[in-house]
């Protein structure tokens, strides 16, 4: 089993990520292949002591995909960059599996576009595992903007599996993304998608869940199109953040207070951290034939370490011909491509 | 001056609306009119030992809409309910404002029937007041899940005199809700959106905001379809309430903790409720020809005496009047309507 990381992507790249793919080659029996500029990383590792166990190898690619790229710039006129060449060399079988801190849209665009979807599958999703009273996974979670109803049964079906696999879950339960418990809820297309998903014989749909009750459990997959899910997302981070702030500012509002504060330091912090999006690894890009995993943009080597795990896990419990299979008879029951 | 209060709605009603409206009747020099069932009116003021002061008084209702009714009951099979009854008295001039606790749907559709909206306004959308950093004025929160570009300017016209008059915001700066702040990001409407509201000459746009920023007072006003921000005011209530109660958890996670906890109980406590979505009082239904007030379901006296409050100052501020003649003058600019 070879697993490629892209050391050159991401805010504390390279170092961050080196140490972790070397991390990850010291506690896990695979192959690692670092993709990067090899002088780059070389230097990186000769000025921080850092040795390269010998199941740990380079492979060289110029220049970067930034935070501020364009998602095709990785198959443009990026397609060198340490993303490009990690996306090939997953397509080509030069690996098997994919972990990159980098830009999310060019990182979806490019699995796409190189490594391919699996047969049957119509989009791609970002999937993000959320930190709640259960883990939860929001799919999709910024990928597809606009989607059809019979996308998002594919979304949820994909969510199911992985949840299954990866966290024991029985019969995940799915809700979808909407602004009330009712049917009759929301968009035009939310109210059939409503109805298409409660017909659904591949995925047990447990109805609509609200906000509100996200956090607490409710369901183990929440299926929405990628704008809804990049807002439940990003103002679940921002309200996060700012209460964390805000408690802060009253601990900190009086000596008595101050005092008081330190008794519970270390659990607050380990608190905060459990809010970060990378306490389940990274975001798997469900529906690309090959695992592809986002990790999150400000990894640490620890973050990176666990994505590498996360993709072992992928490709030890055969997701991808989980997905396949479930898709293919799900073909072969309508008696026609869904 | 004449506030009508339906006190017969919400989770409280109809003891916490009567206290609150005999409370305002109390503070304010204003005639208050409490609309519900008269006999439920006198016992309950009777077996609470409330006297009611002598501008206050009551007019019949029969029956209440409910959380579980449809929007549009209260125009139908509930016409004669507290709330359609309240509509129906500030729609023939028996009140100037009108202020309920009750079902919001119901309220924004018997608004718009009844009341009916300022001239040239395309739709009316209920605004929630976030308790940010700085104040945040939320358009459309829930009433329209479907919007048109020229409807979100009308929306960020009517927030942005809002928070002018009310919030003494000399030129309110205008957000649109997005999952990223380059202007191609989004749906394809919110990116025509983007442009549409960037060459706006009516209000202050300073582009799209995302939800990790909301919470920080990065604008005064955001605008977007009621979809959009029913997901964000009830994400947010959501994420609020699962952080406090894992805070309590750390707080009460041993015998040291719990008495650290006992030094900020109190503010803890003020935090909690600054984060209750009627910190600064109801959601006014912007768009509507006279002040409609939505409390929050859950309020009690103190809230509906607030939201009475609000309406007045509604009033005082004339807000309509200068909604009513932004919009005339933006039609003449135009030479159409837009």
């Amino acid at each position: 089993m070879k697993i490629i990381v892209d050391v050159m992507s991401g805010d504390n790249a390279p170092l961050e990520p080196i140490k972790g793919a070397v991390m990850a080659a010291r506690s896990y029996s695979v192959e690692i292949v670092m993709v990067g500029d090899e002088k780059v990383i070389v230097e990186t590792c000769n000025s921080n002591d850092i040795t390269l166990p010998s199941n740990i190898s380079i492979a060289h690619s110029e220049g970067v995909v930034t935070m501020e790229d364009e998602p095709l710039s990785v198959v443009r006129e990026k397609s060198a960059s340490s993303m490009g060449t990690a996306l090939k060399m997953l397509a080509e079988g030069k690996g098997d599996a994919l972990v990159s801190a980098g830009n999310t849209g060019a990182l979806h665009a490019g699995s796409t576009l190189l490594v391919r979807r699996i047969k049957g599958i119509k989009r791609s999703a970002i999937s993000t595992i959320l930190p709640f009273e259960t883990p939860t996974m929001l799919i999709d979670s910024g990928a597809n903007t606009e989607v059809t109803k019979e996308q998002l049964e594919q979304f949820a079906l994909m969510g199911s599996i992985y949840m299954k696999k990866l966290f024991n879950i029985e019969r995940p339960r799915v809700g979808l993304a909407n602004i009330g418990t009712e049917p009759t809820k929301g968009t035009k297309s939310l109210v059939e998608a409503y109805q298409y998903l409660s017909n659904s014989q591949l995925i047990n749909f447990i109805g609509n869940v609200e906000g509100k009750q996200l956090p607490f459990g409710v369901c183990d997959v929440i299926v929405c199109d990628g704008f809804t899910g990049n807002t439940i997302l990003k103002v679940s981070e921002g309200i996060a953040m700012y209460i964390m702030k805000r408690i802060k500012g009253v601990m900190m509002s009086n000596p008595l207070t101050k005092i008081s504060a330190l008794t519970m330091k270390k659990q607050l912090y380990s608190l905060k951290e459990s809010f970060s999006a990378s306490e389940y690894g990274g975001a798997p890009m469900l529906g690309i034939s090959k695992p592809v995993i986002k990790a999150h943009g400000s990894s640490d080597a620890e973050e990176i370490k666990n994505s590498v795990r996360q993709a072992i896990a992928f490709l030890n419990t055969n997701l991808i011909v989980d997905i396949s299979n479930s898709i293919s008879s799900s073909v072969n029951e309508s008696g026609a491509e869904k």
